[in-house]
């Protein structure tokens, strides 16, 4: 056979021919297939590892095989002699083809042995970071050709990585003379390139082999900071640790941080400092669980709502407060990480994803990039609920956002027994639909409240009031019970044939639970849901409209309360569309997610920068159909919208007949409510 | 005529046909002819001033005058009632092309009008900055189109002023939103633009129209700061001061402060201090005296030699104390200026020339660039002279630079009656050749030694010492009186014939003066002289070995020995090359001039940086044939090469006859001189 053997690299999938004799790390960049090197192919970082993978891919029409690429040579055998190279890996920058060929990319080369704590999340993604670490063997200096010492470490730099134009941190001119020499011109370059071709900075210079660098990928949340500190060099998260975001001392919830700073002069000013000091503090924590020195975290990647993204670049956010809703920059935010605060190595640099809208922040745009609707062939619903929900939907035709004013019930406010999600909380409600007697899970205790030894459970742990979880399943199977209509009243006549219905004034309220302190559902709870729900669902079928859709194919929950609620009951309600239950998934953290994609891959960061600029922003309180959504949504699971597929799956009580009119054509009353909005 | 009129601007002579009706901003534009504009042609900020020039310019076929032109417009008419606007001129934004065009662009459109203190280099050069004020007007802000407030003011300055990346100085992302809303959404934006594509820095954003913007040029010396304030909006130096360098304290030459470095641990970081202290006093000096904000001040250039540089930066100056005299960075460095120390504008950018090699440092790059040898036809050496002598060679073609180690001799060191240039030094000598007497002249007397009156004068001035000039005069009047022989004797003989010859040991010395002080000149004095003048001779002739030349077509003396020193007693002695006397000319402050012109015209900081990457470096001290020409050059003029030119102008004194073997066959003694050194 005269061709040159096939190459097929995984899990990419890229292919090519090259002759005998190439080495397999060429290969792969040939392609475009990102293998982490840090020596420059000198064999000595072992950074480089792939296994091949042997026998017949018929599939892709090759026979791999060990036979097929090189014996060990003398730069693999010294480190496989003085390091720990599995069995079975080989290193790319060594070894060359000598036939068909299957490699395997691993995720990990394992070079240095860290703490891996397996987080919820350990999805691995395609590795291209804007921070690569690069060693170089200089010349030393001469007299007949004065270049500076900086100037031929980047003349190093330009001839063997490949870079162009370059520019070093300015912090580092005083240090490099004394690095060079330390290394005796052998340095490792930390290099700062936030486009693939693109101007690059010397943000970090070590003598010698530096084998590691680290990055951190935060998500803000209004409650929560989640920090995760990332190899850049291997891509796994290595540690991960969260605090309570100290800014609730100024403000429980979005709005009245923003008035807090509205009100106090400092108000800005104390919230900055107290969001970067708890961040800092955390990566603290972080490098100290990884047994790694601060210092030699170089990247670092942030996300946040749209006034935690501003406190944190010490914006004011007080033009979030009110409509026009003006972001100060909505396109992504990239400096050096010490302009903001960060106590990281000193050439560090900062990323913050970009903001879709005013109430849509840059933890919506790294949950899309992370969960891809705008990669989807299927029409996929992205929604993170909280106080205020964050929506996205679309394909990769067409992404639509918006965000709407859900308020805190969801999270237990509002709730005459609504707690946050901790020790106590019930969590999960079956209602029996004969005897209307409850059975419930409380956080903290391992079994149902109708099952042995709950009792007991409960003296110690208590019972105390309903979470979030607790109180979307309660309402759903109130309603699926039938002791809630479609409407959410709470049925009065069935006091009579259960004491757990009570009347409450002029309302009626349903005990979930009596004993050191009762628990009960009012008619106010109820309401407070459904103007939560309705508002959630309005905002989605106003992107459902902008769409021109009538259903969904899948839905992701993100969130820490997507983790936790039932997606049947969410729909029982009416939260989300009818959809396939099987297809509507939490995504957990899927902000935190897309923060390390953005971290370890700047592909990423063009991604979502382009998707974020094609993303058609909604603003539901300036849309006249919102009002509509709304009211039809206060119905459980909705007065206009069927949910066929629900109905499979669920016994849903049967619908109220709609007056003729409504039922037969949609249009008219519309256009009447309509008016009636235009004439208020 | 169906063609278009004609367009001429001057002085940059570029031309182009435009229609009928086409704004002159526009045409001038379109030919890269750089015309200041703050408003973007809204007619308010006057700085696009240009002028018609009236009349038949038969050498480009064009007959110009104001009825091709058209008359004033309402934007101009506004502008001329509110401002001032002198007679002729017009706004090139407003005034259209009617017919043919000779269009003279003003080098100052005189907008503000500020104190313009005449400095000695009054030089125009082409203005291009790399800091531009642009005023733009945004969109308010869209709910349904939420682009953040940064992003709509980049999306203006994009659409209006061409730019293309534009990115944020991170200190001014939290008070984007007040400035705009400030300037109810009118602003100037200060924005860095380093390469005329490129992309661009939002360094200052002012509300409403910002209409000045100021630079800084500094030349930093290891005697004088010397410090130039310059209208970036008109290209105007409008005020200067200078000072001592603090560093002085520290060691008065630059290697003694270089082993301050070495010896002392805090010995960088004093000398560092010291520098950036005087220069923030320079630059208030200069805001006050021009009577302006320092926080205007965008942009700052700054010039030195090596170890001034490094010293300026932060940088050990350690390594340029030997061999191999390797700098830090020799490349242009560029970041911003708070981040050198600098009490500027806080988003001011720096910048600083590129060395030339570890003696030939960012100041002999700004007096090359200022002087031109790189863009000259004929050959062109350009000599700064200090204990340190920066020498630069060349034309367009090739140019070469040295440093050679003349020591301080000629600045009044290692010479007995040595001072600095001060008052009561002398500065001027004429010897007799018959009597041998001389007069001379004393900085701070007006009239010779001979004249009327000096007597009284000398009582209260003094006559204290000889300057650095004085004492190359009064040798090289030694020489030619023949006092001293071409290799430096002075001659004993002739104490029997003048009582200003007189014994001293076995040597012999002249009276120049006899006061309070005796003023003798010693035959250690004149060796000093002798042994200077040789090493920077013996530099020059490599740089012309190396070019291949025997002789130069101009000489320009750069810095303040330069401005002083009289060519004739400088070829006379044997300093320089023999040249027409006519064509070598002080320079005055070349390096300040090369600041000022990269401060103003960014093309010229690319021209430089170009041009010192291809400048052939000569190290002196590794030359083989450097110790030849030391020799040869220890005689006046010098004892192998003739001086034709300057012997038309002055009468020198016979040659002594050379040896029949030296003088026939240049080859065989070097060739034996060569063998002793490297026995040696």
């Amino acid at each position: 056979m005269s061709q040159n053997p096939l190459v097929l690299f995984m899990p990419s999938g890229r292919r090519g021919r090259f002759p005998v004799g190439t080495p397999v790390l060429d290969a792969a960049r040939e392609l475009g297939v990102y293998v982490e090197s840090v020596c420059g192919g000198r064999g000595i970082c072992g950074r480089c590892q792939v296994e091949v993978a042997e026998g017949q891919f018929a599939k892709h029409g090759i026979t791999s095989s060990n036979d097929h690429i090189s014996a060990f040579g003398p730069k693999e055998q010294r480190y496989a002699e003085k390091r720990d190279l599995k069995p079975g890996r080989r290193l790319s920058c060594s070894a060359t083809v000598q036939g068909d060929l299957v490699i395997d990319v691993p995720a990990d080369a394992q070079v240095n042995t860290q703490i891996v704590r397996k987080a919820a999340d350990t999805k691995v993604f395609p590795r291209n970071p804007a921070l690569n670490m690069c060693y170089v063997e200089l010349e030393e200096p001469d007299m007949h050709k004065p270049l500076g010492d900086l100037d031929r470490l980047f003349a190093a730099l330009r001839a063997e990585w490949g870079f162009g134009e370059l520019s070093a941190d300015p912090h580092l001119l005083p240090q490099v003379q004394a690095i060079l020499r330390q290394g005796q011109w052998a340095v490792t370059a930390a290099v700062h390139q936030p486009d693939t071709e693109g101007p690059a900075t010397l943000v970090a210079l070590y003598p010698g082999l530096k084998n590691e660098a680290y990055g951190i990928a935060c998500d803000i949340g209004s409650t929560t900071i989640a920090l995760h500190l990332v190899s850049l060099l291997s891509g796994l998260t290595i540690a991960s640790a969260g605090a309570s975001n100290p800014q609730i001392r100024f403000g429980e919830d979005l709005m009245s941080r923003v008035s807090y700073v509205m009100m106090n002069p400092d108000g800005r000013e104390g919230m900055t400092e107290a969001v970067r000091e708890a961040i800092n503090s955390l990566i603290g924590e972080v490098a100290e669980t990884a047994g790694i020195d601060r210092r030699d975290i170089l990247d670092a990647v942030f996300v946040g709502n749209p006034i935690m993204h501003h406190l944190f670049l010490g914006i004011d956010p007080t033009e979030l407060g009110g409509a026009p809703f003006a972001l100060a920059v909505s396109g992504a935010v990239a400096m050096p990480a010490r302009a903001n605060g960060l106590d990281l190595n000193e050439g560090a640099r900062l990323y913050m994803l970009p903001c879709i809208a005013g109430h849509v922040g840059a933890d919506a745009a790294a949950a899309t990039l992370a969960e891809g609707p705008h990669r989807s062939d299927d029409i996929m619903l992205l929604v993170d609920v909280g106080t205020n929900a964050e929506i996205v939907l679309g394909n990769k035709d067409h992404v639509v956002a918006a965000s709407s004013p859900t308020g805190p019930a969801f999270e237990g406010a509002e709730i005459s027994s609504g707690q946050r999600a901790a020790n106590g909380a019930i969590e999960r409600v079956r209602i029996d639909p004969v005897t209307l007697e409850p059975r419930f899970k409380v956080i903290g205790i391992d079994v149902w409240s109708d099952e042995p030894g709950f009792a007991e459970k409960a003296e110690t742990v208590g019972v105390t009031g309903i979470c979030g979880s607790g109180i979307i399943e309660v309402v759903a199977e109130m309603f699926l019970a039938r002791i809630a209509s479609e409407d959410g009243v709470i049925d009065g006549a069935l006091a009579a044939k259960s004491p757990r219905i009570i009347e409450d004034g002029r309302t009626f309220s349903y005990v979930l639970h009596e004993g050191k302190q009762t628990i009960t559902v009012t008619q106010n709870d109820i309401r407070a849901i459904q103007l939560a729900k309705a508002a959630l669902y309005a905002g989605i079928k106003l992107l459902m409209d902008r769409m021109g859709l009538t259903t969904v194919d899948r839905i992701g929950f993100a969130g820490a309360f997507g983790s936790f609620i039932d997606p049947k009951y969410a729909m029982v309600l009416g939260l989300i569309p009818d959809c396939d239950l099987e297809n509507v998934k939490a995504v957990g953290n899927a902000a935190g997610t897309g923060a390390r994609m953005a971290l370890i891959n700047r592909d990423y960061r063009r991604e979502i920068e382009r998707t974020v600029r094609r993303i058609e922003k909604v603003e539901t309180a300036l849309e006249a159909k919102f009002q509509d959504h709304f009211v039809a949504a206060m119905a459980m699971p909705n007065k206009e919208d069927e949910f066929p597929r629900l109905a499979k799956a669920v016994s849903l009580p049967p619908r109220k007949p709609r007056p003729a009119n409504d039922a037969g054509d949609g249009t008219a009353p519309r256009r009447r409510r309509g008016g009636r909005r235009g004439r208020g």
